[in-house]
C-alpha cells in the first residue's frame, strides 16, 4: 500500500522552512505497513496544487493533504482537491455554525470569507478539529477506478498531528487490510559506504520483502532493516534473519543492533565495565566531549578532560613534556600518545583518551597534509595510537576524527 | 521562471531523515529569480522516480534531481533521466580512468558496479566534482519541444552544494533572463523569537517589496531582508534600508549584519583587541570550545580549556577550592566565578570563560531546577556572572547555554 504526503504553502518552497508533519505522519504510516513512496511540497497556486494532487491521485492509494485549508485567498486546497476528483463542495450549515459560535467566543468579527472553511466535498466525512478553526475531511473514493483515500488536514503542527491521531489513524486501519511492520536498525563505525554497499548488498538483495536502508555521514552508518506483512511473526523472523546475516557479515565494525548512537554505546561499555573516561582534545576542539556528553547520565562513566588547542595546554593539562612536542610536532604518534596518558594521569581516569590532526584548511605541509589525524588510548598497561588521512573539509575532518576517537574506545571496551 | 527540486533517496522517505540540500539550492535559485515551485522527495525504485522526472519536466522549466548518483543497485536516477527524456547513457572513458585512479590512491579494490558512476547522458556535460566520486551532469534539452534545464547532482551535502554553486549557478545565469536578488542577514543573540517579531513587524511590514523572513533556534535568531528586481542598484537600496532600520531597533542585541555566526564575531573581537580566550564547560561539555574551534584559525585567539564534569576536575584544571563546592554546589554563582577566573590563570588565557548548569533530565532541584545554567567571565579585573533558566530538553538547554556563554564574551569585546 502506497501513500503519498502533499504539503501545502509557499512557505515550505523558501530556503527557511521544512515541512515537518509529515516525518511525524510517515511513522504512523508505518506502523500500519503504508509506504511512503512520495513526498511533494507545493505553493498556493491553484493551478500548481491541482496537478500536484493528480499527480498523487495517479501514483498512490493513500493521499494525506496537509496546509491550505485556513480563511485566507490563498487557501485552495478544499478546492484543488474537488477538481481533481470531479468533486462538488456544498457549504455545511452545522459548520457555519460552529464557525460564527467560535468568533463569538473569542469576541472577533469574521469576516465573510471565513465561510470558506465550511465547505465540505461531496461524500466526504467531517473530521473535527479541537485546536483549530480549520475542519480537516476523511475521503475513501474513487479515481479513474481505483479506491483511493485522501485525508485533508490542517497544516500547523499542534493541529495537523493530532486530529492524524484521533481521526485518520483508526479509519486507516480499519479500511486497510491489516499489515504489521517489522524493524531494526544496525549502525556501523569508520567502514566507507562502499566498502559497507559491497558487503551487505549480497546478503540484503537476497531478501527482497525486507527494505534496507543505508545511511551514511562523517564515519556512521545506519543501516535501516524492515518488513511489512499481514503476519507479525512473519515480519519479525524476516527482519531478524536478515538483520543476524548482516551483523555477521559486519563483525566487529558493528557498534550496535537498535540503532544506538556510537557515544551512548561508549557509556554504555563503561559503566558495563566501571570504568571512566578522560579526554584531551587538540582538532576535534571539545567536539568528543561534547558528543559524550549530550547522551544523559554522562556524569556517570565521563570525568571530563582538556581542550588543548596550544603547545602550552598540551604541557599544562598533560603533562605533554615541551621537548617531545619540539622533536615531533604537535600532530605526531609520539605526543598523541603523551596526551592520552596525561590525561588519564591527571584526571585519575581509568582510560585516557587524546585527538590531534590537522583539520584545515590551513596547517599542513607535505608529509603532514591537512586531514592527517591522530587519535590514542591509555589505559595505563599500554597505550595504543593510530593515524588517518581523512578528506574534506574542517568540519568533516572533525567529524571523521571525532568518530574515530569514540570507535577507538569501542573497541578496546566492547 | 519555475524549477523543481527532486531530492532522491528512500532514506528521506523515513520517519527520520530528511532533505536538506533543497534549502540550499532553493537560496541559490532565489538570487537568479528563479522560483521554487515544487519540491518532490521520491525513492530509489526506478518506476516512481521516472514518474517523478515526467512530472516535473511536465510542469517546470529548471530542475535540480540531487541523488541517486553513487555506484550501487540502487541509484537509479541517471537511467530515469534518460528513460524521460529518451537519451541513451554511454560509458566515458576519462571518467573510467578517474575512477580507477581515485580507488589506486585510496589503495581500495574498485568493484565493477563502480564503473556506472562513468555513464553519461547524451548530451550532457559532466560537471566535476572534487569531493566524491560521482559526477554531475548538466543538461540544456527539450522535452515536448520546451526548453528544460537538467541539472544531476550528488546527494551528500558537501559534494551537492559545491558542485551546484560551481558549476550550475554561472551556467543558469547564463541561460536565464537578468534578475538580481539584494539580501542582507542579520543576526541576533538570547532575544526571544515572539519579542523580536513584535519589535520588528511594524518596520518590515511598511515594505511590501521586500521579503524578511525570521528564523529562531535555541537563542539565536537570524533575520533574512531580501529584494529581487531588474535593476540591481534598486533591490540593494531597498534591503539597505530596510536593513538599517531593523538594526537600530534591534540596538545591541544585534552580533551580526552580514550573516557571520556568534562564534566567527567572538573570535573576530578577540583579533581585533588581541585577547585571548579559554574555556572551563560543565553542562556543556565541550560545544562552547567545540564551536570556536569550528572557525578556521580559531587557534590565533582561542588557547583551549577544560571539560570539567566532575568537582574534582573542577579543582585539579580551575582551582576551584573544594570548600566552595561542598559549600555552595558546583551549580551555583560562587564556582562559576571561581572556575572562570581559574580557567583564566591556569592557561594565561586574558579572558576566562565558564558555564555550569543542569541540562536534565535528571539532576535538578526544586530551587535549582533543571535548566538553571550560570556563565562567568573573568578578565583579570573582575568577573560577571549571570545565570538564566531556560526551558526545554537536554540538547536544547546545552544549546541555549552555549549561546549565553558566547554571546557574555561578545558583549565583553563589542
Amino acid at each position: 500500500m502506497k501513500a503519498e504526503i502533499i504539503a501545502i504553502g509557499s512557505e515550505m518552497l523558501t530556503p527557511f522552512r521544512q515541512d515537518t508533519n509529515s516525518l511525524y505522519v510517515t511513522e504512523k504510516l508505518n506502523t500500519l505497513g503504508v509506504v511512503v513512496a512520495f513526498k511533494t511540497i507545493v505553493g498556493d497556486r491553484r493551478k500548481d496544487l491541482e496537478g500536484a494532487i493528480r499527480t498523487a491521485l495517479g501514483r498512490v492509494d493513500v493521499l494525506v493533504i496537509m496546509g491550505g485549508l485556513g480563511p485566507t485567498e490563498d487557501d485552495l486546497t478544499r478546492e484543488a482537491v474537488g477538481e481533481a476528483l470531479g468533486l462538488e463542495l456544498h457549504r455545511e450549515d452545522a459548520l457555519i455554525e460552529a464557525l460564527k459560535q467560535r468568533a463569538k467566543s473569542w469576541a472577533m468579527p469574521m469576516p465573510e470569507n471565513n465561510l470558506k472553511q465550511a465547505d465540505v466535498l461531496e461524500g466526504a466525512l467531517v473530521l473535527p478539529n479541537p485546536n483549530g478553526s480549520a475542519v480537516g475531511q476523511w475521503l475513501d473514493t474513487t479515481y479513474e477506478s481505483f479506491r483511493k483515500l485522501v485525508m485533508l488536514l490542517p497544516g500547523p503542527p499542534h493541529e495537523c498531528k493530532p486530529l492524524f491521531d484521533a481521526e485518520c489513524l483508526p479509519r486507516l486501519k480499519r479500511a486497510l487490510p491489516s499489515y504489521t511492520m517489522a524493524k531494526r536498525t544496525l549502525r556501523v563505525a569508520m567502514l566507507p559506504e562502499s566498502q559497507a554497499d559491497k558487503l551487505l548488498a549480497p546478503i540484503y538483495q537476497e531478501y527482497e520483502d525486507v527494505e534496507t536502508t543505508i545511511l551514511a555521514h562523517s564515519g556512521d552508518i545506519q543501516l535501516t532493516v524492515q518488513c511489512v506483512k499481514a503476519d507479525a511473526d512473519e515480519a519479525g523472523e524476516r527482519v531478524d534473519e536478515l538483520a543476524s546475516r548482516l551483523e555477521e557479515a559486519l563483525g566487529d565494525w558493528l557498534y550496535s543492533s537498535d540503532g544506538e548512537s556510537l557515544e551512548q554505546i561508549v557509556l554504555y561499555y563503561l559503566g558495563l565495565r566501571q570504568v571512566t573516561l578522560a579526554t584531551a582534545e587538540s582538532c576535534t576542539g571539545g567536539m568528543v566531549a561534547a558528543r559524550i556528553t549530550d547522551v544523559p547520565g554522562a556524569s556517570r562513566s565521563f570525568l571530563g578532560g582538556a581542550v588543548v588547542y596550544t603547545n602550552a595546554l598540551k604541557t599544562a593539562f598533560a603533562d605533554v613534556p615541551a621537548e617531545l612536542i619540539a622533536a615531533h610536532g604537535a600532530v605526531s604518534a609520539e605526543v598523541t600518545k603523551a596526551l592520552a596518558e596525561g590525561i588519564r594521569k591527571r584526571t585519575g581516569a581509568t582510560l585516557g583518551l587524546a585527538v590531534t590532526g590537522f583539520a584545515g584548511p590551513g596547517g599542513g605541509t607535505e608529509t603532514q597534509p591537512v586531514g592527517l589525524v591522530y587519535v590514542a588510548l591509555a589505559d595505563g598497561q599500554k597505550t595504543e595510537v593510530f593515524d588517518r588521512n581523512f578528506r574534506g573539509d574542517r568540519l568533516r575532518v572533525r567529524e571523521w576524527a571525532s568518530q574515530m576517537a569514540l570507535d577507538l574506545v569501542r573497541r578496546r571496551l566492547m
